[in-house]
């Protein structure tokens, strides 16, 4: 099912009447391009754009269900859009139609202490979560990196990741209930507050990561964890990449330690940060960096597992393991990891920022494939990311000198290259970020045919008329 | 899509001969009902059964993927059968057709220490796993209860619960990758040595627990952990439920500690099966008892642990709180709740091992409501199982004075009750042992109808001509 062949069309000004009905005329962008233009892209640089036809701002799922209904009576495009800060421009409307804002349905219903659970709104921003959770001892411990800009309804829609996955896994993992609209505007509850439930097929997860292309969500249930009472922040500088990839396993096995995070810098990408931060520690003849976090019930445990970790770090190869044990500390070193990419902006105003993700184990044989491209198209290609999890963000970045021009006709081809030397090594395109439109023709490129085609027959069975976000993650 | 609008053809001397081409004769098993008869049923008590038409033992993915296109062709059914040790009548061929036996597919294909998986072929008996692991220091968590007669195969096609879920959750969690043989016999890989991955639509975890509905595995990736090196048990006793139940989100919330394992016996569980084990632990006044099982990094953490544990169960009304230092105490502990249904066997021969899973702070709610329904049948309803996931086994036990057909007239009415007392609560019909055929009138009864329909629109799309496994979750 090839979204082309959906005939979708142009909202008429008797749909905007009954949408406006619907919601309230306040709740309605239309006709207005300079207020639609924002709604036009997300935080994928150098994406195909485009305005949506009608913006609109839902206040319940009721009013949300009916409004996909019209649109799939219309056959009118339907996409979701949470802070619009994806990296992948899956909140794009790339055939026009409906951009839904969640910008009304942003409230926190409930805070269940004794099931430990969260139930909020899909608009909700998702720092707000933890924030709200402090007072009571608990914590969400699925949020990714951009936690303060983006929404809970935008991380769930991705199954977004972030730099405690290690330990405590993505945003999946606490998705526990998702009541939703379907594509044919049907309200649908899936899951509830349950730990288990095998009642029937694992819808909720599926829907978990579906890129808003299977529905839209109009509530979420969040399991809960209690919060960590200590943390401590830990760089372990290496030699070599090879020496920095191979102590990751060994602080699991032989350490007996899943530490929260493991990050991992490439020497490109950690000289360029400290260079850009006028950071003065002492890293001239390291190859590569792990920044390591562990957290637990007590200060004891803690100091206890980054005894264990630096030692494994150390027999492992490492040259120095800072130990940071005060927040000011902590920050010093996480600024490093967190300045890469506003580094290299400085370098080059255009860079494309990549999510592969390999088998640990993987990561030197992909940081060499991606340093033989660099090599071969003569473009910087940092690597930086989530060590622990083999997710790494490779990001080309444009060689000053090129115009942009020359840049958007070689970027594809580099891409392909990376896409498919990192399948050769067991990797994927996306450990976090999604397809969207951005890596739609790499994963077509480079994905099992067999899975390719129960993706499109699931797509046409839940949505015949092809309105739900079209154009992504396949065509 | 009902299965009865589906015809099958019966399995003709052709496809016989061809089938017997493609595995040998010796992997095939054809009119003889002695043999046969072995595989009619599974573990599910007084459940339907039917003798498969042929047996057939596949010896790889591709003698899988040919069979299945025989019969995709032919329109005969085709069920997956892993050691009948499941609990719902998932493995019953209700249609006749071809049981495949995974016998031959029961290799540990690689432990790979550097990235922490294991790969194996479905038939391998799910304590094999743990056994190969333990010299590397590593281990799977997902395993179930019965992990010394199941297999990975049926564990995964059911997403198995077990005794250390609530530390480490379920099957699911570690099944990093799946190579199956669709329904229409396409060779499809999902997956992967990947911890995370967003590349197209979560198609792994719709295949967890798809109860073999919608594809057959060849091959499975797990996730490891590094093995725990200390473990302590506890025997937490209580006046009431209630005052049990309010302990486990304390543990978790005050004390910090998720433990590894929280199950739970209502008196008439636990009295009933120390009566039967001779067992005189002083519980005569004890309403409910937990037993908590921490493991840890070291001995340490465990005593921190139990200590943290035991405070809070006392603050919470335990009467007494035992703690198993050595492994005799720890089992003569753990027996008490593993011969609970054993125990009602002796009062009677027929039971309907049940699997609700409920708000975990809701288990006092499905407790008094199960006990309501067994005041008006007249009814022992023993409730046990796994508190810390709120997933109970509430067994109705037929009274030993009743004929065994009066107890088959009036199970489904007990049940019916119970289902939607449960789904009042929040809860539903099953948490580990899947819906099979023993439980498909109940979950159409309780569950949300837009579920329902998008599951039967997924079935249809994967499987147009519904040979896999039929009859089984829905019509």
């Amino acid at each position: 099912m090839n979204s082309a062949t959906h005939s979708y069309q142009p909202i008429s000004t008797n749909v905007v009447k009954e949408l406006s009905d619907l919601l309230g005329a306040s709740n309605i962008i239309f006709n207005d391009p300079e207020r639609l233009e924002p709604f036009s892209r997300d935080e994928a640089a150098d994406c195909e754009t485009r305005n949506p036809e009608l913006v609109a701002r839902p206040g319940n799922a009721e009013e949300l269900a009916q409004l996909v209904r019209v649109a799939n009576r219309e056959r009118i495009p339907v996409t979701a859009r949470g802070a619009g800060s994806g990296l992948s421009g899956g909140a794009v409307p790339l055939f026009g139609g409906i951009v839904l804002d969640f910008g009304r349905m942003n409230r926190i219903l409930e805070i269940d202490r004794a099931n430990l659970t969260i139930t909020v709104e899909p608009g909700v921003i998702t720092s707000e979560i933890n924030e709200a959770l402090r007072p009571y001892g608990l914590f969400y411990a699925g949020y990714p990196m951009s936690l303060e800009t983006c929404t809970i309804g935008g991380n769930v829609a991705e199954n977004a990741g972030g730099g405690k996955a290690v330990k405590y896994g993505v945003t999946g993992r606490y998705v526990l209930g998702i009541d939703m609209v379907s594509p044919t505007g049907e309200l649908v509850s899936l899951g509830g507050k349950l730990v288990k439930d095998v009642s029937g097929l694992n819808l909720l997860q599926l829907m978990v990561g579906s890129e808003g292309i299977l529905g839209v969500f109009t509530k979420i249930i969040l399991k809960l964890l209690p919060l960590p009472k200590a943390s401590v922040d830990m760089l372990c500088l290496f030699k070599t990449i090879d020496e920095a990839v191979a102590a990751v396993p060994k602080i699991m096995t032989e350490g007996g330690i899943i530490p929260t995070a493991v990050e991992f810098m490439d020497r490109l990408s950690f000289a360029t940060s400290c260079e850009y931060l006028n950071e003065s520690l002492p890293c001239a003849d390291a190859g590569a960096m792990l920044l390591i976090t562990v957290d637990g019930a007590d200060e004891k445990q803690v100091e206890h597992d980054y005894d264990v970790i630096g030692e494994q770090c150390l027999a492992a190869g490492a040259t120095n393991v800072y130990v940071a044990d005060t927040h000011v500390n902590s920050e010093r070193i996480w600024r490093i990891r967190r300045a890469v990419a506003e580094a290299f902006k400085v370098f080059s105003p255009h860079q494309s920022l990549e999510d592969i993700v390999v088998p640990i184990a993987a990561i030197p044989a992909a940081s060499a494939a991606v340093n033989e491209i660099s090599a071969k198209y003569g473009v910087k290609i940092p690597c930086y990311g989530h060590a622990g999890d083999g997710n790494l963000h490779a990001t080309p970045v444009m060689p000053p000198e090129w115009t942009f021009e020359h840049w958007h006709g070689v970027l594809p081809e580099i891409l392909m290259d990376m896409y498919k030397a990192i399948a050769k090594i067991g990797g994927h395109i996306s450990g976090e970020h999604g397809i969207g439109h951005k890596r739609k023709k790499y994963l077509a490129a480079v994905a099992d045919p067999g899975f390719m085609l129960m993706m499109r027959n699931i797509k046409t069975a839940l949505d015949p008329n092809g309105i739900m976000n079209p154009g992504k993650i396949f065509d």
